[in-house]
């Protein structure tokens, strides 16, 4: 058994390291399981991996509450035992995405920004019964000390009755400091959260608790398992010199600051690229304030470019983990993460005006955006942080490949199949092809741009065609739709294998 | 002539007092003209009247931006004088509606926190150049003193090279000291919202403008053209009580407090009723953190249940007018109202944990909510401040009559021919049948708790047989549709004139 207790600074806490097994056989069937975990960073591994275990003997099934994403160990681990009743708020495992989109576990996505609070409010189905949080070490005061990610690990800890810590001795102690745990009150008394600046600390570096709060320690060496982004590919280059000229041309008409504003970035390699290609550009001072710090901001960091970053998860592939550890104490201190109602917080992303950059599945010609469904009706992962960045961002772009499938499917289509961002929420959408500034652009304004600038050459006059004839059939309505036709690429693409009449 | 000279209170002014005619003559074509004015409340009168002759026999057009919807001598004027290039980002006037809907005048609605600083920003094609604002005074040192509304007054005032102020003596001049102005800096200067209670001010009681920022002044004395109220009828009085009950039950376990939280209610007759209901109900000590003030809301200030009501506008039907100024010395002791980008904050509805009640056009059973286009295209006012509230109140409540048209058009449908809010924003919807409580629940477990608790009986079986073949089809997936006939409804009822199958 790997010895934990140089970490477990708390003496008095060691008579509660108890191994993986005897942490699982406290949760009840039907508990609401908090963990910690924000994309595959930070959390539970040891304690999930003998439920799991558990529940192959004992088949039961708990509700799993976590930051965001999380690894194999648990969501794919707890899937497999077919042990999850209820999911929330994000995934991308494939184990649950199989589950959800075949009606063995209930699933619901939320904005990430409003999850610690809605458990709170007792709003999902009674409280937080157990949190099972990942940590580096645990204070002399019995205070945790997170790792890679800080999620809602913080308002679970507060939440729960039982608190079971894994100290986790594969991630370095030089973590400590680089958190920043604030939670706030609740209405009738919570009052404005003080940051005015991204690189603002607010709380402590660690998630409160003392000893008599926390039930069990176990001890775990399980790393991250982070996955691989994918290279760089000519588009996500274009999509990256869209930008640049685009900020470029806001600057020199006085709409942007020089050093920019704050930039927010989703997940994924798009998001991911852009980020990188900045390196390229003239830009220096930058800051980001956003949820998920991942590869390209640590090439802009050692390019001198990045001055700050503020998140809520640290999310490289597995050669940035390797460079982030090698780097730590340098990173550091220009890195804080927050717990994500703070990262993603509404009220702060519109002070601090960030730059919300986010990846669609598909756009239409009046600018709504799917982020999650495919074919509006399987769910590829969830909303994430999306909407809490694009809703209140100084400036919201929306990037997208114009095609999927080898050109079968268009990105740009007629109506999406599912919304989850609105025509009121975005400003500019860039795919490969060009850039569609939509602001202050009236719906048949604004379809005429992005089929201009952002659609695929192969279905510019189809998309065209069909808003031509929905005006004259509307008589020009606001948003000309054939309601019979507005779907009709998606069941084409469903019965033919492609958007295109052959 | 009406003589102002006691209300312009700065002597050095009276030099600009000057004839409607005269204003309106310095405004160009193709400027930016931003007015006062937040439902039929407060909005210029004189200014517009004269602007829109002036048109009739040189035709010219202008952008109009306004706080929310306006009277007809502003919009029914000017689109009738066929003066309108571009209009947001609300409106109500038929004549408005008529024109938007037949590629006539271009239109994009705004979430209302959002106009203001996108103005300022310069995103919507330039600044404000010319600010008309309704006032009651003018004060000793060229302050302006709004009257019913503030909307964006304050905001295009600031950012204007011309201010045209209209002196109303239609307006009591009680209504000083009722107003809270305060504009925020932009990003990155920007710092948060000292507000923490409804009634905490942070501004100054006029709008900040001085001899010199003051073009013209003109007189004016005709009244705000108010709308009368539909009747409570039982339907109403239906969702009024399920409302009661509901929050009876949330207090009761624990999820509310026994003075609620603060109430945000948006525009219209259901909205109305619904606060008139609750004079009936055990609650007292209410404070109101909303949009619009309305008759429903000076009932409740009557019957001694509200303590505080801040808002934008002074909206009441024309017998409330008349009762409000009867009162105004009392009712001003209770009531602010400020720029809607605070009124409708994010930050404040979040931090005050308001409970948003507003008006769907149509839901869908996975619990998307249509609040602004008929049949899909077209427009019917605007998404208005609803997403300001319903993304961010503490408790998320959609009202609709289960049907429209006699019975021929269902209010919840398969999926909503266009969506304002999406399922991510909805924690409860009402409508006279009973009440649907979705927190936490998956798509499909929604879609079961929607069609049973607030769909009409004739409809119901239909829903529920959309929802078996969809998941049957789909093998269950996350949202199940059947995309080839998910909109089928309404291209049936545009068809036959019902939506019920013959």
């Amino acid at each position: 058994m790997i010895d934990i207790r140089d970490r477990v600074r708390c003496k008095e806490l060691h008579a509660k390291i108890v191994s993986a097994e005897e942490a699982a056989a406290i949760i009840k069937p039907g508990m609401n399981i908090g963990t910690s975990g924000f994309t595959p960073a930070g959390y539970p591994k040891a304690v999930p991996l003998a439920l799991a275990e558990r529940m192959k003997n004992e088949p039961f099934k708990i509700n799993l509450w976590t930051g965001a994403s999380v690894g194999g160990e648990l969501d794919g681990a707890l899937a497999q035992a077919d042990g999850i009743h209820k999911r929330m708020p994000y995934q991308t495992n494939d184990a649950i995405r199989k589950a959800l989109n075949s009606g063995k576990i209930e699933y619901f996505d939320l904005h990430l920004s409003h999850v610690a609070q809605m458990t709170r409010y007792g709003f999902l189905g009674g409280k937080v019964d157990v949190a099972i949080i990942e940590a580096c070490a645990i204070t002399e005061e019995g205070h945790i000390v997170p790792t890679t990610s800080l999620g809602n690990s913080a308002s679970f800890v507060q939440s729960a009755d039982i608190v079971i810590v894994e100290v986790n001795t594969s991630q370095p102690l030089e973590l400590e400091g680089m958190h920043d745990v604030y939670v706030p009150l609740d209405p009738p008394n919570r009052g404005p959260i003080p940051i005015v600046k991204a690189d603002d600390r607010i709380g402590t570096p660690y998630i409160e608790a003392g000893p008599g709060k926390i039930t069990y320690i176990v001890a775990c060496d399980l790393p991250d398992v982070t996955r691989p982004l994918a290279a760089i590919d000519d588009d996500a280059k274009a999509m990256s010199a869209h930008l640049t000229d685009f900020l470029n041309n806001e600057i020199k008409n006085g709409r942007m600051p020089k050093k920019l504003l704050p930039l927010q970035s989703g997940v994924g390699s798009v998001a991911n690229a852009v980020m990188a290609g900045m390196v390229e550009s003239p830009y220096s001072g930058l800051q980001c304030f956003t949820e998920v710090i991942q590869d390209g901001m640590f090439d802009l960091i050692d390019a001198g470019k990045l001055d700050f970053a503020s998140g809520t998860s640290l999310t490289p592939s597995p050669d940035g983990l390797k460079r982030m550890y090698a780097n730590l104490k340098e990173y550091r201190k220009k890195i804080v993460l927050r717990p994500q109602e703070i990262s993603n917080s509404p009220e702060l992303a519109r002070r601090l005006g960030v730059i919300a950059m986010n990846t669609a599945i598909e756009v239409d010609i009046f600018a709504h955006v799917n982020s999650t469904h495919i074919m509006g009706t399987k769910m590829m992962n969830g909303i994430g942080g999306s909407g809490d960045f694009a809703r209140n961002g100084y400036l919201t772009i929306f990037f997208t490949n114009s095609v999927a499938k080898n050109g079968d499917i268009s990105s740009i289509v007629p109506m999406c199949s599912h919304i989850d961002h609105t025509e009121h929420d975005i400003d500019v959408i860039i795919t490969e092809r060009g850039v569609a500034d939509v602001r202050g652009l009236s719906p048949r304004e604004r379809a005429r741009v992005i089929i201009d600038k952002c659609a695929h050459p192969d279905y510019k006059p189809m998309l065209l065609d069909y808003l031509e004839r929905a005006e004259k059939t509307t008589g020009f309505a606001h948003t000309p739709h054939l309601l019979d036709e507005a779907l009709s690429w998606h069941t084409r693409f469903i019965k033919t294998g492609t958007m295109k009449v052959k």
